[in-house]
Formats: C-alpha cells, sequence, structure tokens
C-alpha cells in the first residue's frame, strides 16, 4: 500500500496553521477545547473526511468520527477504528494528536486508492479534549466513548472562567448527537508520536506498545508558619518549602530504589507553588503534584506508600501538617496482542523496523483498551522533545509510521 | 510627659481606613505607592501636621515632613527627627509604619501640651515606598533622604506595568521639590513594631535595637531539562526541582551549623518558582531567591559560600546548570550609642522595662544611619505576626512606646 507523504504533509501542515503561534524555532500551535482555533482545525478536518467520502458524525461531546464502508465490507460488522486528537497544549507542537488523526485518514485514503477491500468498515476519530488544558483531566472524549465517563459529567465539566465543556463545544458548533461507542469497535490502533528518543535510539520507525503505565497523581499540602525572614530564628521555624524539599528527595530517592525491581519506574514532583512566595518571607505553605507511573503496578504503591512515610517523619521532625490526596490512580493497561501482531506483521511487510517499548504517557488508547482491542503505535520523536515547538517527526518517518498503521489497520479489517 | 492614647488610637485607626480590605479576623490594608489609599492617607497625614501647627514640606519623592519649631528651638540649629511610613504590603496590618508615622506625631504633640521647651526644631517623617511592594526594592525615600540613591533614580524606578515612580507621585500630587536631607539631621529614632516576639517574652514594652542584621540577596537559577514526568527514565533526568530541593536543605544545613558561631544567623528561600510548572512535566527550571541574614557579617558571608559550593556540588551531581547574582550585600549596621542611651533613660524615667534586642528586619533606619546618629525602638507586636490582618498590638502597648520615644525624643532635642 503507498502513504501519499505529500498529502498525509499538507493537511498537517494545514492543521498546523489553526492557533500557530509565533516562535523562532520550530512550529508552535495552541488550539484549546472550544477556541476559534479548535473550531477551524475541526472545520478543516470534516472538509479532508468529505474530500475521502467518508460520512461523518459528530457526538455529544464533540466527538468526530469519519467513517468509510467501502463495498467489500459487511455495513453491519463491528468497525476497524484509528484516530487521536487535534487540540493541543499552550504553545504545543505540530504533530501531537494531528499526526495520529491525519495518518488514520491517510490510511483510509491510501486503502482507497490500492482498492482495498476490507471486510469491516473503518473510522478514523478526533477525540474531544485529550490534553486536558481548559477542561481539567483530559482524555475527555475518549472517555466518554469508553463510558468511563457520561455524556453529562463530560458535558458540565468546568474551564478556569466557570464555562461547561457543552457550552464551550456548543459555541463552536461541535456540540452534536449521541455517544461514539468505542465498544461497538472490533479494534482500535492509535498512531502517536513517541515523545522520547528509544525510537531514535533503535533506529526503528515504529514502536508497538505493549503496556500504557499506570499513573498514580497525588496532590501534596504542607503547612507550616509564614513568618518574618529577618526575624525568626532558625529553630523557630516551620519552613514549608524545606519541608517541601526534604519530600522531593525522599520520593526521588524512593523511586531510584524501586528501580532494582522495575526500571521503569518513574515519579515526578512537576508542579510546586509556594505561598507567600516572597524573598522576605519564610514559606508557610507548599502545594505539589506527585505523578507516579510504571508498568508495573506494585511499583507505583511502593513509592506512593514511601511518599507517605516521608511525610510522616516530616511532620515529625519539622512540626509541620501535611496531607496527601490521591484522586487519580490507573493501573497499567496491557495491549492487544493481535493488534499488536497486527503492527509488527506490517512493519514487516513493507520492510519497516518496529520494536516493542512501553508507553510512559496517558493516551486516549487508554480509555478505548478497557472496551476494545487497542493498540498504541509510536513514530520518532527528534530528541524525545513534546509539548512545544521544538517537537519534530521527519516527513519521512511520519510517513513510514502511517504505512505500517494502515497495514495494520487493514489486516485487521480483513477479518 | 502624657502620652494621649486616644488622640493615638484614633489617628492609627482613621489611617486604617484607607485602603481597609474585609477579613474574617484582624484589620488588614493594602496601601501601594501611589494609590488612591495612598492618596488619602498622605491627604490625612498632612492634615494631623496642620492640626498640630507643623510646617509642611514634600520632597521630590515623596516625603512628607512635619516640622516644629518651638520657640525655644533654635531654628537653625540640627533637629532631631522621628517617623516611618504609610504604605503597606497588600493586605498588611494597620501598625507596620503607621505607628511609627503617628507616634512621632504624638510625641511633638505631647511635648506640645507639655509646654516642654526642647533647643532644636523636631520632625516628623512619612517616607514614600518603604515595603517595596509596588516599586522594587523599598526604603525608597529614606535611600534618597539618606543620599544612597539620587532622586532621578528613584523617579525613574518603574513599576510592574512600567510606571515610573515619578508619575505614580504626579498623579496623587505627591511629588514635590526638593531633597529630604537626613544628613542634616542631629539624630533619628523611629518606632516601629518588633514582628517577632521577644519583647512580649521578656514583657517589655520598648525594644532598643542595638544592631540591624546585614542582609545578603542572592537569585539562584537552575536549569536542567523539561522532558516528559511519563517517558523519561529516572536515570535520564535533569531535574531542576530535585536539584533546587538540595539547595535549600544544604543552605539550611550550613546555617544550622553557623549558629554555634552566631546564633542569629538565619537564611531563608522565600521565593520559588517552577518551570514550566504542570503535574506531567519534569521541572526544567527553577528560580529562587536566598536571603541571608545576621549581626555577624562573616555568618553571612560563611553561608553565601556555603550556597555557592552546594550549587557547585548539585552542577556536578546533576548535570544541571545553575547560576548565583548576588545583588544586594548590607553590612549590620550599629545603632548610635547616645540614641540608645536617651532611649532606655526614658523608659526608666517613665517607669517602662526596655530590652536591648537585634533587628532581623531592614527599616528605613537602615538608611539614615549611614548619615547620622538613629536608633530604632521596637513596640511589642502579638505572636510576631505581621505583613497580615492580624498584626496587633494593643493600645496601651503603643501609646507605652509612644512615650518612651517621646521622652527620648525631648533628651536628645535639649542638647
Amino acid at each position: 500500500m503507498q502513504i501519499n507523504q505529500q498529502r498525509l504533509r499538507s493537511d498537517i501542515e494545514s492543521n498546523a496553521e489553526f492557533g500557530a503561534v509565533p516562535t523562532d524555532e520550530g512550529r508552535g500551535r495552541t488550539v484549546l477545547t472550544g477556541s476559534e482555533a479548535d473550531r477551524r482545525a475541526r472545520e478543516f478536518f470534516c472538509e479532508r473526511l468529505r474530500d475521502a467520502d467518508l460520512s461523518i458524525s459528530i457526538d455529544e461531546v464533540g466527538n468526530i468520527v469519519g467513517r468509510w464502508v467501502p463495498d467489500s465490507a459487511n455495513p453491519d460488522a463491528a468497525a476497524v477504528a484509528t484516530g487521536s486528537h487535534l487540540d493541543s497544549v499552550p504553545e504545543g507542537g505540530i504533530f501531537d494528536g494531528p499526526l495520529g488523526v491525519y495518518a488514520g485518514l491517510e490510511s483510509i485514503r491510501a486503502m482507497q486508492d490500492a482498492a482495498a477491500e476490507p471486510a469491516r468498515p473503518i473510522e478514523v476519530v478526533c477525540f474531544t479534549e485529550e490534553e486536558g488544558q481548559r477542561f481539567d483531566g483530559g482524555l475527555i472524549g475518549s472517555a466518554v466513548a469508553a463510558g468511563d465517563m457520561t455524556v453529562q459529567t463530560a458535558l458540565d465539566i468546568e474551564d478556569a472562567d466557570g464555562v461547561p465543556l457543552g457550552d464551550a463545544l456548543a459555541d463552536i458548533g461541535y456540540c452534536g448527537e449521541g455517544r461514539l461507542d468505542a465498544a461497538a469497535w472490533d479494534a482500535w490502533i492509535e498512531l502517536h508520536i513517541e515523545q522520547a528518543e528509544r525510537l531514535v535510539a533503535a533506529d526503528a520507525v515504529g514502536g508497538v506498545v505493549t503496556t500504557i503505565v499506570g499513573l498514580s497523581r497525588c496532590q501534596v499540602e504542607l503547612s507550616g508558619e509564614a513568618d518574618h525572614a529577618g526575624s525568626t530564628f532558625m529553630d523557630e521555624r516551620r519552613d514549608a518549602l524545606a519541608a517541601a524539599s526534604e519530600f522531593v528527595l525522599d520520593v526521588e530517592r524512593a523511586t531510584n530504589d524501586r528501580r532494582s525491581v522495575s526500571e521503569s519506574a518513574v515519579a515526578t514532583v512537576g508542579k510546586l507553588d509556594v505561598s507567600p512566595n516572597a524573598p522576605n518571607v519564610i514559606p508557610g505553605r507548599v502545594s505539589l503534584t506527585l505523578d507516579v507511573r510504571d508498568v508495573d503496578y506494585d511499583s507505583i504503591t511502593h513509592v506512593i506508600d514511601a511518599a507517605r512515610s516521608s511525610l510522616d517523619r516530616i511532620e515529625s521532625d519539622r512540626a509541620v501538617e501535611t496531607s496527601l490526596e490521591h484522586p487519580w490512580d490507573r493501573r497499567p493497561i496491557e495491549m492487544s496482542r493481535r493488534c499488536r501482531d497486527a503492527l509488527h506483521a506490517a512493519g514487516a511487510d513493507g520492510g519497516l523496523d518496529t520494536i516493542d517499548l512501553h508507553s510512559g504517557a496517558g493516551h486516549d488508547t487508554m480509555h478505548v483498551a478497557d472496551v476494545t482491542d487497542a493498540a498504541l503505535l509510536f513514530a520518532p520523536s527528534r530528541d524525545g522533545i513534546s509539548h512545544n515547538p521544538l517537537e519534530w517527526t521527519d516527513w519521512e518517518d511520519c510517513a513510514d509510521a502511517t504505512r505500517v498503521l494502515a497495514g495494520a489497520l487493514a489486516r485487521l479489517a480483513s477479518e
């Protein structure tokens, strides 16, 4: 099957114009859900779906589906589906999401061009609010499609200004009808950029994900006393930042120690806010997030336990108060063996190197995998950079990874 | 000499109305330089000066002086001066600054009521922008009065929106003429709340400051690499926050160790900003401030050296880049023996307990002490709280501390 690299590139580059941000280097875009940039990106995608003679449906949470039912297919058979998302982080890159959406469409066009005769319908999907930048949590469209979240819960999620997702979608004309049901699919594959350097290091064009890591997200608060930096002796202090610093290092140490059991265990304190955050005031309060991931769920539990022990010790050593909330806890998710096999076989068919690896990042595929056979394919990321205008995947690599995707979709849809 | 507690309280409470903020507990105010609240506070102060028959002058940086030249005084003699500031931090308390301004005025009124016959003029001063909340640095009016900063430099300091101090003062009608010259004063005493609990602990009404601590302020940057929290192995990370956490604890340890040499040594990382500060991104950059103070200058140098060594070690251990800028370095300042003696003598005269202590905070007096004999008197602070609506000094303590101030001013002005 031939992938039209120029057509794929043109779609991704056209899409990159929506929400484009000026940058010194690279190419950036800001596409927040419900923004004008989002509206234009969705409109362009629908135009491209129509150009490929796909039927379009949009569900109540704004998930867009382009459906191809070739003459060869039983229209009542469960579809094989692919896709990703078109929203971005602020000043994100042009591949994270759009590559998977337009590679999905290009796969269908490639099959059409090759007069392929799949036995099943094939669908290409754009999920709503993957990044969670305007509406908290992210992965919203796929959560609804997998039945992990109700339509109403999703529509009621409010942005920082109190605008519900439902209103934001209605504003741009993308609050449709019904609910996309991922459970109705026979199989699903998402192509996404790797956001790491393993493929580049292995000189492979396709990374077949074995497992999406489990992820625990904790919110930690440390409260001491905000005192004057000049008039409070060292032994009178209850410094929340010094306490938080011990916590950061304790968690890092516990995670490093755990690597002897599971090398892929990672923990990150990514967001830390100090209050009142003034040079001449001892920090009275620190709020921070702890993000723990691994393919091995026991390692996640181990690190969270170590974090709790650290807080207990710090409370008693430093006379501060602490709390740890643990609102997110997702177990590792194995990808479907038959979808993975289809990807490797498609790679072999095309003479393209594919390797197994795990995904440290969450993707819409996580939700889909709850209800049907699902796989995730990575394309190489230059320097592993993402969420940044410097995010880059060579057009050749985009086309090669799309070739693996198209081959796997064709295999799955042939059964 | 009788202090009219009711008159003093009425002045401070009237002043507290300007920029008053609603609070659940305590009494808060926000008086930023050049704001409407600042204008009204200055206007009310000038009215009170006129009521006391003082002549008013306002210099180019907005310092306000009320001058009393009693018949007994040689009008050409160097004045004895007192005062403080009327600006506040956002949601600050009602005593920090205003107590010193209105206690100064009350001292003059008390001398007038007692038909005292000082040999020198007495001046009461409100300095501009002590807190440095709108215009960076703070202590601006006193720096100009002491010749540590030129008038033009001060007027050109811009706020966060690029408005120069000169324009902000002109907007409220308080950009006057000439330059208040603190070097022309025979002596200076400032009354200020303690912002610590030593007076309460000692059950004393007056704290006579022996030394204002030296202060070094450093700006520290740590740069690692902002990577995806899920797809970057622990041993591939260059986490700027983990690096900063080591720094915070290294500095704390070095300062605690130094206390065997100088118990009053303190160091504070009060402001710390993480970039990009997102739960799922490894921190790429941390900016933080380091504030080091002591009455012993060698201890400050020792802690700053330890901070530099810590950064060197962290650079090599964690492959991050660091920098330390050291824009502020002020040596400890001894208060004038004769002014301190006058304060203790005035306390003894009135049967009021005074103790010696050091000041961990900088005050306008720091600048004045560069050019004339100066002293700083502390009044008790309940729970040591300041820069907060819960800041409180009992009215009885305000009056007693003012009695010590008035007695000392009278003694100094008698010579």
